[in-house]
């Protein structure tokens, strides 16, 4: 049934929504048993979501997995191919966890992981300085090696040897946009663009897998603008966000204007890689919908977001 | 836009619809491109369609990929959660390839892997007699110490080694049911039953993954009576069924009614493991929904699928 006066969430899960300290595939499937807890009751109070997550450290042992049967028969598969398959296997245990959390409700929306794919531009500038690093640490003779093979960039790192950078470009748009908006508008919860999508690019007509990773906070972002979502709720480990964080002075941030945070932001009160792309992606989702509110807290603070009273909240 | 009058296919592709020769995810997403060339066929001619694709080469060698790396920071995957990832990667290419092709043709239709989960009974007797060989050839020692631990089974097998085989219970009903008749209705194509699917259980009222392989076929057939379909297709690399298999006297099948078909069945015409799947997953089809048709036949002579005269046609 479509209901359009429904309020349509994207909630994004930080990593520790997924795994804490056993990466056991028992272990993650626990942790998603709580977060989907949490996470239900926004389908409780009869709101329409879309839940994306982060796959750091699963597509991370992924690719040490693939480089460790690396041979003819068995080749390693690419960065596009291993976000593909975290998509699944996170997806299954993310699927499973909402469904068991809605039954327990007794709610009946179904839900559905749908493999992402997240376009990005091949101008994008990130592309000319990679800088993210993924998979295994590599001697330098190996990694130079492999430069030279595959054109890939590898840089030393703090003394524990060398590792490829990718690119961490923008995302544009989302290929699946139509399908998730089919699925969210019955009813059907659909797990999307995780690990921040499958990053693709247009080239001559056609879509491309690259060797690159998108943001999950971003592409999380892009998804809720797609949607024209009146709220996107990015959890972390942190009920609000911190101004002059572990400097003796912090300051608690609960309500807050995209201009006041992108004043922040200048001030580099966030750090990269961490707080800050969920900061300027909270900021972006404003810009897009003046009318929508973006809301960075905890998990456990999940109620206040649900209420729009708590953990920081940036509005237009 | 729902179109209730559209014939509704069931595709499902063989492995070598997907890996030939070349096991690189470059090599397989070659092979997925002239096949998806073949499948839009279907869409061209106005049916809507649901696509499903086997998983045995490409579930092998990432068991083999988790086993090289398994470690307490890096565990080994389970079974289930490898299903949900060859998902997410033959999905991928697979979406990816469909895509291309439509839009080759002028087609706007989406495209949309579906993680998705096929309900078996715990009480299958299949869970008695685990026969279908997974991962890699052990050593006995190393064989009986894993049996000794997990109460897992293993076999010797033909001199090559000892390997785990698990059950290969019969799908029950397809758990994202809903999810995939909402896109079917509104002229998306699904990618589903990945790999038969990731098998789960009903057990105290909540759905459990277990170690275990679903025959594609007979997802494929589960969901093509779910989704009411006219026509199963099933693709393998011969035009058409044969009685009497390299035995000098072969008859080429063309259109038989399922009591003829389980004759042949009882006749021990088919192979198991090969052709006998498909063509009980046929006869059940048929037999669920009386007015449908299945078709078994190559993707070369898709053509003759498409019309309903060519290949190996079972009718009730």
């Amino acid at each position: 049934m479509i209901q359009l006066t429904k309020r349509k969430v994207v909630i994004t899960l930080g990593g520790n929504a997924i795994l804490t300290d056993d990466s056991s595939a028992w272990g993650q499937q626990e942790v998603l048993k709580h977060t989907a807890e949490h996470l239900v009751a926004f389908a409780e109070n009869g709101d329409a979501i879309a839940v994306s997550h982060g796959n750091g450290p699963q597509v991370g042992n992924l690719l040490l997995q693939q480089e460790a049967a690396n041979s003819e028969n068995n080749p390693a598969m690419p960065l596009d191919t291993c976000v593909a398959m975290t998509q699944g296997s996170i997806g299954y245990w993310l699927q499973s966890a909402l469904s068991k959390a809605l039954k327990a409700k007794g709610l009946t929306n179904d839900v559905a992981s749908i493999v992402t794919q997240v376009v990005v531009s091949e101008n994008d500038p990130a592309f000319e300085n990679p800088s993210k690093p993924v998979g295994p640490f590599l001697s330098e003779d190996q990694a130079k090696a492999q430069m030279d093979e595959t054109g890939a960039t590898f840089v030393e790192d703090a003394g524990r040897g060398w590792r490829k950078v990718v690119a961490s470009p923008k995302p544009i748009s989302i290929k699946e946009e139509q399908v998730i908006r089919t699925l969210v508008e019955h009813d059907i919860i659909p797990v999307t663009v995780g690990g921040g999508g499958i990053p693709v690019i247009l080239k001559d007509g056609e879509y491309t897998g690259v060797e690159a990773v998108i943001d999950k906070d971003f592409a999380s972002q892009t998804l809720a603008v797609s949607l024209e979502a009146d709220l996107l709720v990015i959890l972390t480990n942190v009920d609000n966000v911190l101004l002059n964080y572990h400097q003796g002075n912090e300051k608690t941030l609960f309500k807050v204007t995209a201009a006041e945070m992108q004043t922040y932001v200048d001030e580099k009160h966030f750090a990269a890689g961490s707080m800050l792309p969920k900061v300027e992606a909270a900021i972006k989702f404003v810009e897009h919908n003046p009318s929508g509110k973006a809301i960075i807290t905890s998990l456990e603070n999940i109620q206040g977001a649900l209420l729009e009273n708590g953990g920081t909240i940036i509005t237009h």
